[in-house]
């Protein structure tokens, strides 16, 4: 009992034999991970067309969650870019950003997303995340990454322009570039000249300096808070509120009420297809990450258990005033360089970020919406990778395409678009292309049992024996072309006397394809040739003998395609094996 | 050039050598066909919701495009069943069935129908068509059948409800018993026990009459004629019109003008998915008859021409105002084994039709609607094969359900939704199988070069050498799967020094599994194991190649896995040769 409790409860296993040590550790983490995440939650929520408050509130609650139900050590959740995306595109042609109704579709969005994942985890289906595949996840983190930036842009040069995808906002951030508000874009600029100059010199400055190696990589990592700083002392100093650059204005001090967010019945209905992408997306971004985190210290993560800890999570967002989260990339590497050992480091997180919802926010009041869309943009910037597109396409057509369908989708059409005909592209250029497979004539290898293709390998053919290797399970997208392509195999080869099917590469014959047996079986029957199979799997065997097509066959099943020669041309093995013996 | 010319017109090749013999067979085919075609014409255009002479229309030019660009012998194309039902099932939520715009809007759809099949036959496309798999086409057949022979029990028992649901037609009919109107089910009743007697004692009887045995298959299959005339008779000495039979009524004689259907964009655009649907149901139904007929002879027919062929016909039902067309089952083998010889038998039916729309449309006049029902119904029954759902179970589970899906869709649903249904199940079944590939740890089968699975066959293992055959494609739904399952197997073999993955059923790595690979390779190499590969078949090492991964991989591809276990453990391969030789 108390083994499967610590399954649904891994803080079990931590909890014990935690002492002063791993406090401190912990504790350190947390201090540089809250001032990591002030920032971002702030700039994240404003993504997401939220008062930037709910950021603060959305690494509460959630974090606590992670910390009761996670099994990564090291994993960071909160908001993060590519969801906050996705929830400013399902809600911005809803209610307007930033509305009392806005807010209340977020948390009920969060509620939805912490009921699929928790659903999945009890149906078992995280298997269904895998069918984002890997070409697809990078296409669409890299486009989403360009297309915030581009969304950020405005903010950064104090424009008013509006647009959810590249081809609205290209021509509309050109057309309103002679509007640019010039003390915005000074605070905006030179935020990003200063992010950028941190995030690419600063590390390698102190370490220079001597300073220890992760110590300078997690101080680098802390440039948007001076950036914060900076900024608000130039507004006050420069009284450039006066001057028209918007900043984030009051905030609520304290903690929100808890309480569980208004019950729409045919909003749910509206959000649900946007919930169940986030909650895909978001579950396939935060696991990666885990999961690279875990193989470094060989430690293992479950994904089924995931599914319950994100769910809660993004529960917890949704009861706790915020909006949908998951495990962030940037911030569970630093939490795991500043020396997290256990998922408490996210509770001391939430703690931190708790003091700043209660003591801090005041400081908060002058701080422009500029540079957060400017420490937005140089976040999100380093999560594009298309060179990845390169890479992809040159080891395989269809991965390539799919990649480019993504990236090409969330440009042009926005995100919910693209991540569809990502997985809908994958889907059927997989189909496409097992529906014509690759069918290989073999022979014996000299001086081996072996048997490979005659147009790759120099190998020993019988001359009445045709042994055809299929490279695809037989279903129904290629059952008819087994038919076209068999018949035309003996049609070329006309002193065929018998026809062996190597089923090596066949892991599944479905009924269209055994329909299609039946009738090859036939057809070869009236041209006198016995049709044979050789190396059929196991589980495709029990199949085949719960019906009558081995009874009519009117040839034999060879355990392996070597017996299959040996039995029906036993001059040709003895040759084969002959040659391999004559040449070495 | 001449070649060239007769693949786009295979009339070409049997105009050539067409003599006396073979017309007198054709026009005997042809005379059949056309009595058999008559009261089919008439009743499914009844089925599809138009006026019965648009039947006789759509039974005329089809033929003629048939006979100039098929390539089957022996295919008879006109309106069937299915694709009629499928015809009011798109065409009666927009119009009143039988009005002026409803009959222009079924033109229009045979149109939108042939264009379809057309760009599929320019574009090669004609591979779609295998996406509806075998069980999927079997199980939509079986519960159309069951769906048409409800809708006419109303025509048979002269009852007037409306519904295109099992679930809407069996309650209404049962709320509408009381009500049957006696004259019309005494003819509908009569004329159905005639056409089921005819159908099953008619033929033995005539045999035992010592008639030759094709001559009375062929003569049984005309019992609808006769029981057209019957009720024509009975009609019109009963006076049956005045007591409120329906009948027929007053056909326009003479053949219709040609036009092409008037457009209407978004009346296309509607429309344009049950075209999709129609032209792949009506492609598949044909191609499987035509195939059928052409193996009995030996002969092959061309899927692409056949694109082209029905696309003619359609677009030639659509000029001469008739509605979608495609090949049918009962009256190709009619032809068949009337002794159609060359597809001028169509032509020639054709004519009959057309004698019969100039001169014989009078004597339809009375003809009641109850016997065209009892035509369909007894017609329709003999595709319902739910036998074969209990087969395809037995089978195989997912094939089953896909087919039972497909049956319960078209029943409960519809047609439509029935067929997406059945496709959208089996691709996903499909998925879902190959997300969770079965993995079988092998061994060498003692005095043999061959693995198998342990667990299955008798075979030699090595302490250190673990042997993992994988039956699948690795392809991104089972990437993670694959690396879950391999830290899964080295646990529980803790002695392993070497992993050897046996490709063999491995037909495709994509980018997503490549990735998992090499995540793999690396975990692997932590824990001082080599990983290396056998058997990986040309095209997929290949695209190996193409990357990095094979000069990180810190062991060896082998050609087979002999070689492998004989490289990294040649103890275990010896004593599994000397194993073999001491048992023979």
């Amino acid at each position: 009992m108390p083994a499967r409790l610590a399954r649904w409860l891994p803080c079990l296993t931590w909890a014990h034999g935690y002492n002063r040590h791993t406090a401190a550790s912990d504790t350190l983490a947390a201090v540089i991970v809250t001032l990591m995440l002030i920032p971002q939650s702030l700039a994240y929520a404003m993504l997401a067309g939220l008062p930037p408050v709910t950021g603060l509130y959305a690494s509460i609650l959630p974090l606590i969650a992670y910390t009761l139900f996670g099994t990564s050590r090291a994993l960071a959740v909160g908001p993060v870019a590519v969801v906050s995306l996705m929830t400013a595109a399902a809600l911005t042609p809803l209610f307007a950003p930033g509305s009392a109704e806005y807010l209340g579709a977020a948390m009920l969005l969060a509620m939805l997303s912490g009921a699929i994942l928790l659903g999945m985890a009890l149906l078992r289906l995280g298997f269904l995340a895998n069918f984002l595949s890997h070409p697809v996840i990078s296409g669409f983190i890299s486009a989403s990454g360009l297309l915030i930036a581009l969304g950020q842009l405005k903010h950064v040069l104090g424009l008013n322009i509006s647009g959810d995808t590249a081809l609205l906002l290209v021509p509309a951030l050109v057309k309103a570039l002679p509007t640019v508000h010039w003390p915005t874009a000074a605070i905006g600029l030179s935020s990003l000249a200063f992010l950028f100059a941190v995030r690419s010199h600063l590390a390698p400055l102190l370490r220079a300096l001597g300073m220890p190696h992760a110590l300078a990589g997690n101080l680098a990592r802390l440039g948007p808070v001076l950036a914060l700083i900076g900024a608000v002392a130039a507004v006050q100093w420069g009284q450039l509120v006066d001057a028209g650059v918007h900043v984030v204005g009051a905030i609520p001090q304290g903690l929100p009420s808890l309480a569980l967010p208004a019950w729409d019945a045919s909003l749910a209905l509206t959000l649900l297809p946007a919930a169940i992408l986030i909650s895909l997306v978001g579950f396939v971004e935060s696991v990666s990450v885990a999961q690279t985190l875990a193989a470094r210290h060989r430690q293992r993560i479950d994904p089924n258990q995931e599914l319950v800890a994100l769910g809660s999570a993004n529960v917890a967002a949704a009861l706790g005033g915020g909006f949908p989260v998951t495990g962030g990339f940037a911030r569970s590497v630093v939490n795991y360089d500043a020396g997290a050992r256990t998922p408490l480091a996210g509770a001391l997180t939430a703690l931190g970020i708790t003091i700043t919802v209660l003591f801090f926010t005041p400081l908060f009041h002058n701080l422009p919406h500029a540079v957060l869309a400017a420490t937005i943009i140089v976040a999100v910037l380093s999560l594009v990778d298309l060179k990845a597109l390169v890479r992809t396409w040159r080891y395989s057509r269809q991965d390539g395409l799919a990649m480019a369908g993504t990236i090409g989708g969330v440009l042009l059409l926005g995100v919910e678009a693209g991540i569809l005909i990502g997985v809908g592209l994958s889907l059927l250029l997989f189909l496409w292309r097992t529906s014509q497979p690759h069918m290989a004539v073999v022979g014996q290898m000299p001086g081996s049992e072996h048997f490979r293709n005659i147009a790759r390998h120099n190998v020993i053919q019988s001359p009445t024996v045709l042994s055809v290797r299929v490279d695809e399970s037989l279903y129904f997208p290629n059952a008819r072309y087994l038919e076209d392509q068999i018949v035309a195999l003996v049609e070329a080869h006309p002193a065929t006397r018998h026809l062996v099917l190597m089923c090596s590469g066949v892991n599944l014959i479905d009924a269209s394809a055994l329909t299609s047996l039946e009738a090859i079986a036939a057809r070869l029957a009236t041209a006198d040739i016995q049709l044979h199979l050789s190396e059929v799997k196991g589980p495709v065997m029990d199949q085949l003998q719960r019906t009558d097509f081995l009874k009519q066959l009117n040839g034999e099943v060879f355990l392996c395609q070597y017996d299959a020669l040996r039995s029906l041309d036993p001059d040709s093995t003895a040759r084969a094996l002959q040659a391999g013996r004559a040449s070495t």
